[in-house]
């Protein structure tokens, strides 16, 4: 039987959640794939004050990460410790001692991804992050060992539960955004700092590492366009749902032509979509190939016990490697000529707007955007107001380019029959 | 970079769209995964006859297999012939000359998997299946590489695209179980012989092998329960859709204690269910682990590319891989001592008779229930026929004993006041 050591930095949520897999199905594991994995240290950062002390043996417990990366009996080091200070310091140190890495740390790994490949394969180390993004959706197993033979166009994803938690709620309570954080927070589900999840970070750091994987080429964060959920109203909420549509952040990756366009904001999407019904904390991503066609993995993306059975997969993969493999692109194409970012991309789009209720108004307000290149889908009007003599408007278009609506949106406001433009939000199919 | 050089076997949909997938792959394959695949042979039954002689070069195309058992140069054998003969005689006849088979035949490996096993690893020749379930779906890797430290408790899937394809159309546009039928078999997504999808063979074949690697014991077609969908009216449809639930042919798998059951039927399915929303030819797949909480896959479950990308991803893991691993199970397990197979199972009822409308029918009939240990979750009345004085009566159970609920239908058959039951179906959670 194959006698794997592995270490564990960091025994927060994530790290006792691994601890626990691993202890709870050892016999499992030692009968299905005929290993036997130990846990033989767990890096804490105080063996006082740290909250899971007393959860393994005394004895596994170390503040010294020298302890770990000169183990000899050490092969795998798994990283939950989250940011990247000192998460990326250690991994580079377990990787230049020859251990293979697996992490769930999304940040460190966006931030720092060619640093840990090059130090990898400098020591024939591996690398391994199916925990970064989906928690325990197996997407990116799914990406590298079940789709080579496809070219994929269309990334869309559900990959923050927290601000798809504080969505659901506000489309299934018709509350808005502040209460229902707030609620989240007492709850548990958001962080007394929210930025992180609700201005979209922890999406851009995902989908980094995700469109990285399916594109085939290095995708940094700040290629990726970003707008969180703070501005989405009740009422935008409100008048999706009577028009068919739900309101989700999503992050988008799409490839066409050696164009790139990646990007993280709210989108509203029809209800017959199969990412629209992705409810709660649950996760849903979204691919198309050309061959395999539409795909679509669901499941839970955060939590203890899902992220460590992400993690643990990790383990058992890597242990049963002959050889580790490598993300060429990360190295080789940092830069990649054949690939454009596109900014300027193609999206239907939700305009909500109040103009003052005359004759005239609406047959003004759809010629700018006529002029502007962006075609009308649908109309509507809705709460008129006599007292105040206005009209809500909500204009759905085709697929429109970005700055084409960028340069309406522009005009529009200068037209004196537009009193507010109130809700700007894109649409996907 | 890696030379690998392969044979198909049966050159129809699936085969041709393999050779497809990895001509028009080709160069992304080698630039990605630094594999050159080249096709070296396929088998086809008659040079003359054979619509698909011409896609590739000719030189290539022969009726042979000894040409390809014999051929030092090839590694891996891809079976897309389908059925029994001769598929399972060529299957063992490559993996005894050391050659790694994938295949997409369902009812081959589901009959005749042991016999496989043992004469790959007799040579260390790889078995690979992706495609045999699910399609595109990459069930059968996320089964084998992202849950190992699970415990998979249940699964329950829409693994047949052709009754999900009749059950839809039923759905949205109320029309009968013939006519849609016919409608599909018109339009190709039905065989002129239906029976292997509508009788639920297809899905039986599909679920041995799934909850065979789900539960780690090999479960056989004979252990498992079979219904199809020839009974589903539309009348059931229309009530189902009444109470907000739909019907699907669902292949059911659950573990609890030793108990395993496994069981293919038409199913009644709350609407908010993930599963409830996977329409037309698309299938899915909803597992549940100890450590991963509930997971879905939806695709594409068959068809000429989803099926090839399956393959082409099965051929380029295979090649990657430095030994094939074994389903341990088959052998050692073959009747395992540690899983019984419950045929007792639980499972809410819906149960949908016409009664006489009399005072007492329904405490009669509800005193059946109740004292054959079912227990009752709601009751309606529809459709009142005053001039036949009787009236439609439906049921949902709560979880019962399938043996509970079958005999309360016994006697309920006996009742006086019972003038038929109409329709008996299982609803899952």
């Amino acid at each position: 039987m194959k006698q794997v050591s592995i270490a564990i930095l960091g025994f927060g949520t994530v790290g006792s959640g691994v601890y626990q897999v691993l202890t709870e199905g050892r016999d499992s594991i030692r009968h299905r794939e005929l290993m036997s994995v130990e846990v033989k240290h767990i890096l804490v950062k105080d063996l006082v004050t740290e909250k899971n002390i007393g959860l393994a043996p005394m004895g596994l417990y170390t503040t010294d990460i020298t302890e770990i990366t000169s183990d000899p009996e050490i092969s795998i080091v798994v990283e939950c410790m989250g940011g990247t200070v000192p998460a990326k310091d250690f991994i580079l140190r377990a990787l230049a001692a020859g251990k293979t890495v697996v992490t769930s740390n999304k940040e460190v790994l966006a931030k720092h991804w060619p640093d840990f490949e090059r130090q990898a394969k400098a020591t024939g180390a591996g690398l391994y992050f199916e925990a970064t993004a989906g928690g325990g959706v197996p997407i990116i197993r799914a990406l590298l060992d079940s789709m080579q033979g496809n070219n994929i166009t269309r990334l869309m994803g559900i990959i923050n539960g927290t601000t798809n938690y504080i969505l659901t709620k506000m489309t299934d309570e018709g509350r808005p955004y502040s209460e229902v954080l707030a609620e989240a927070q007492k709850l548990g589900y958001a962080e007394a700092n929210p930025t992180a999840d609700v201005d979209g970070w922890d999406c851009v750091y995902k989908l980094s590492i995700l469109a990285s994987i399916a594109f085939h080429a290095r995708v940094n964060i700040d290629d990726i366009y970003r707008e969180g959920i703070s501005k989405v109203s009740a009422e935008d909420i409100a008048v999706a749902k009577k028009l068919g549509y739900t309101i989700k952040l999503l992050a988008i990756g799409k490839k066409m032509d050696g164009n790139l366009e990646v990007r993280v904001h709210p989108t509203m999407l029809h209800n017959s979509h199969p990412l629209a019904s992705v409810s709660g904390v649950f996760n849903g991503i979204f691919l198309t190939g050309d061959a395999v066609g539409d795909i679509m993995l669901y499941g839970q993306g955060a939590g203890k016990l899902p992220t460590a059975s992400a993690i643990v997969s990790d383990v058992i993969y890597a242990a049963n490697a002959h050889e580790h493999r490598y993300m060429t692109f990360v190295n080789e194409f940092d830069a990649p000529q054949w690939l454009v970012h596109q900014k300027d991309w193609l999206s239907g789009y939700f305009i909500r707007l109040t103009a003052s209720d005359e004759l005239g108004s609406l047959s003004k307000i759809a010629g700018v955007l006529g002029d502007s290149g962006v075609s009308v889908h649908s109309v509507m009007q809705f709460n008129e107001n006599p007292h105040r003599n206005t009209a809500e408007l909500v204009f759905i278009t085709d697929p429109a380019r970005e700055l084409s609506v960028q340069s309406a949106l522009a005009r529009l406001r200068g037209l004196s029959c537009v009193e507010s433009i109130d809700s700007v939000m894109r649409v996907e199919e």
